[in-house]
């Protein structure tokens, strides 16, 4: 089983596994793109790169956390260094004072990669008064608990699941609060993607831990029979539809013409030169990933200003996108056209002389999500007919037979939704839950996983229409449009709420 | 070391481990008196009885259960077979008709014992049309994921915990219901005990499975530092004062009185036939056990009508213990006054000829609840000079020891409230969940660990002044006193509420 990301970056918010021989495609989903930021000279998010670059941003900090919490077998108590983030800058703290702490439910990557791309918690914290924490996912990052083997076989993977990282937050942030004698200042939650799934069910599962959560770009209804399977690629069409039609038609043509000249090894070394592969492409399927990626995180990350969170890019990335399919004559040759439009996701700085279509690397261990996508996150997805891609059936058993393969292991496709909820839940938590924001931008296709809909007056839904992949948790620019100034001014009056409301009930317990 | 508990039942629900060479006494607190019933001629339960000798009470099932739901390692695969009990008389099922389901949170022990002790889901299935459903905890009765091996050493013993076992009753919940084709039935659970924790716990962590619960005598604060240590000793010492001051100095007097004259082979033989043991007893300190042990049960069980929950006894029986005491003359034995006291406990039928002081045999194998109590149920409990029984001073650090040297794994003393909270519950709660009723009877020493006020218009805290070890389970007989009547009632009516409200929101969302 041979894995395909994108040349310059290692993107597994879809991991599109291919079986040259049959055909087969196997579509895992993964709600984070776990990516390592491009430092390229062109970078155009200059606040973002400004902070990043202030060495004051954060402290480095580990934590002994205990390998196994839900057994107490020998090994369970085995520990292993979680690396955390800090920043004490504006917490108000003191005799009387309980500033709150701001914690990020890290997910698979490391934890500097998303502190720095959740600049929306720097900004807010000088208002808050807020202690800021960012906390690494077990088995990303450097929270290896079992070093360069981590990623062995299942009998090390196996301890990476979200319940046991929500536990590992629960842990840390109680031992966290007793050193810095932080007993009673609340703890709010913050995520975006993965982390913004965790978030939510970090409120849901430990409310006596945190009073409310920002669940940013979140897909916790992405599982099941919940939300329709088609919706996250029919999601990515409609974006590109909206642009326009002949753009969608000719990604919609693209496909089978590749495959059909690709079929040849003459066709295949010249597609590879019309690519501008680094090295000669070994199989067809490839240049369909390659392309088939560059639209999907092109239409989650489809800001409508100049950011670098995937790629460096400009504003509106799709309506670039289109805009340089459309200029060409009618009648072009669609390959060009659709290279032509890839290369504004994977090249929009010229920088790249030609592209690794095979061959990714991955500086940054990210494998875990794979794994973690053939246990726990069983997101189905299929493709219609009627979508710009080439239409898929996803099964519940080439799933379990392709993870079986790979791990030795069955997933549980139905476990999220046992441990976490997510069937009818606004009339679970309607009467249950409180203090959840789940933020969403339409743009964004993991948002049709997403809650979109309040559920009661303290579990929110912030829908934005143009709004991309958790959007409203990168730094403020000077580009903001004011409907992104007024999503996020709507979170902090909210979460103020919360903060409020513990204040005066914990005045209202001293008095 | 050593388990000492009472002779003809083995009664874990606190378990006192003497090292005779020192004299040091580790006290493991348990909420369940893991007890078989004794089926005596003269059993006094009738109603109980007569239901319990009911063939069609419950039809028996077995699940296939995975071992462990929170890693994904090959061995988390295994299945063990967990055993559950269903009635289905009263179910109203059928085309429109979505009848409740009730769920028991089974405990430490087989499902039986506590099904045929809960009756009031019995009494009350007709009237809500409720199919009855008694699941087994893992590790016990006959859910024994390795046979005869369960309990061998910490690595089979690791997978019995809490969290583990409410995960086990949320997926054969769900399976459940898949197979009944009820996917619309609410569900609610119950639990007394160990069984209320697990049911309060359960509607803490799965909201999305059980619209509410019942919560019986369920101490959840016994916990950390929430509840003051010594309440447990102060409120069974408390028991006795209340019924006489000469009993409860003759008890209290009592203890110096059989560890001196058992100092000697001569006295502890004499005190053998004094006590009428079936074989000379090797240690004094098993005595001390014998005598504390009845005094403990027969606080929790001091019930204002005759049962058979761990002994057959008389209504009232910590009055008919010192009434026994209290009729002896000024000046008599104290050690005669207290065997005669005990024997109310011990032997209200009259059937026993002697006692057995040590070898105590454990016909259910519910050796788990130590496990248990020396990993997660770390219940801090020490004993005041005030008491009646002899001071204690309990510590981490002894447990910790006393723990690991029996199994070798560390107890996690602090787990319980991190992962369920239990600090600040009020202010956690009121501003969270929903659907809890909390019942406690205030002669039961375990009521101090409990919620013993409202938290919220939702969650209930039903407090009984003479209640005792969840009585309110128990079916109803014609001895019941109006208080109790009321309180079932009561719970009656709330569940109603509970369920009333789910029917308006199903109808709610499918108009």
């Amino acid at each position: 089983m041979e894995l395909h990301s994108s040349p310059s970056s290692f993107l597994v918010f879809i991991l599109i596994t291919l079986t040259s021989a049959t055909n087969f495609i196997t579509i895992f989903s993964l709600p984070i793109p776990l990516v390592t930021p491009l430092q390229s000279s062109k970078q155009r998010d200059t606040k973002s790169i400004s902070k990043q670059s202030n060495k004051t941003l954060f402290t480095t900090h580990f934590f002994p956390q205990e390998l196994d919490h839900f057994t107490f077998q020998p090994k369970s108590f085995n520990l292993f260094n979680q690396k955390y983030l800090m920043n004490s800058t504006y917490w108000n703290k003191g005799p009387g004072h309980h500033g709150p702490i701001f914690v990020y439910t890290g997910n698979e990557g490391n934890i500097e990669w998303f502190a720095e791309n959740t600049g929306f918690m720097f900004d807010i914290a000088p208002k808050f008064g807020a202690l800021l924490v960012f906390i690494e996912h077990r088995f990303y990052g450097e929270s290896l608990p079992f070093g360069n083997n981590s990623y062995k076989d299942a009998e090390s993977l196996g301890y990476l699941t979200s319940t046991q990282a929500l536990a590992d937050y629960a842990i840390l942030i109680r031992s966290l609060k007793q050193n810095l004698s932080a007993e009673a200042s609340p703890v709010v939650v913050f995520g975006g993607s993965y982390g913004g799934m965790l978030a939510a069910w970090f409120r849901l599962k430990y409310p006596h831990i945190a009073i409310g959560a920002l669940s940013s770009s979140a897909p916790i209804l992405q599982f099941d029979y919940i939300t329709p399977w088609s919706s996250f690629y029919d999601a990515v069409s409609q974006d590109f539809k909206d642009e326009s039609m002949n753009c969608f038609e000719v990604i919609k043509g693209s496909w089978d013409e590749i495959i059909t000249k690709g079929s040849t090894k003459k066709g295949l070394w010249e597609l590879s030169k019309t690519f501008k592969a680094c090295q000669p492409v070994q199989s067809v399927w490839s240049f369909r990933d390659w392309l088939w990626s560059s639209y999907t995180y092109t239409a989650m990350v489809d800001y409508p200003m100049p950011a670098n969170f995937l790629m460096p890019l400009p504003a509106f990335p799709i309506q670039e996108m289109c805009r340089r399919i459309d200029v060409f004559p009618k009648g072009s040759d669609k390959i060009d056209m659709v290279i032509t439009a890839a290369n504004v996701y994977y090249n929009y700085t010229g920088d790249q002389k030609c592209f690794q279509i095979e061959h990714k690397s991955d500086p940054h261990g990210l494998g875990g999500w794979n794994w973690q996508s053939c246990t726990e996150m069983v997101m189905p997805m299929t493709i219609t007919s009627e979508s710009m891609f080439p239409p898929y059936n996803w099964t519940y058993e080439d799933d379990i037979s392709s993870c079986n393969s790979t791990y030795g292991i069955k997933p549980r496709p139905h476990w999220i939704t046992t441990e976490y909820g997510g069937l009818r839940i606004e009339q679970v938590l309607k009467r249950y839950a409180s203090n959840i924001i789940f933020s969403n931008g339409m743009k964004d296709p993991w948002s049709r996983g997403g809650v979109l809909k309040n559920i009661s007056s303290s579990i929110i839904a912030l829908v934005t229409e143009k709004g991309a992949h958790h959007l409203d948790l990168r730094f403020a620019t000077k580009e903001d449009p004011p409907w992104l100034t007024q999503q996020r001014n709507q979170e902090i009056a909210i979460i103020q709420g919360w903060i409020d409301q513990y204040y005066q009930d914990l005045k209202d317990v001293s008095s």
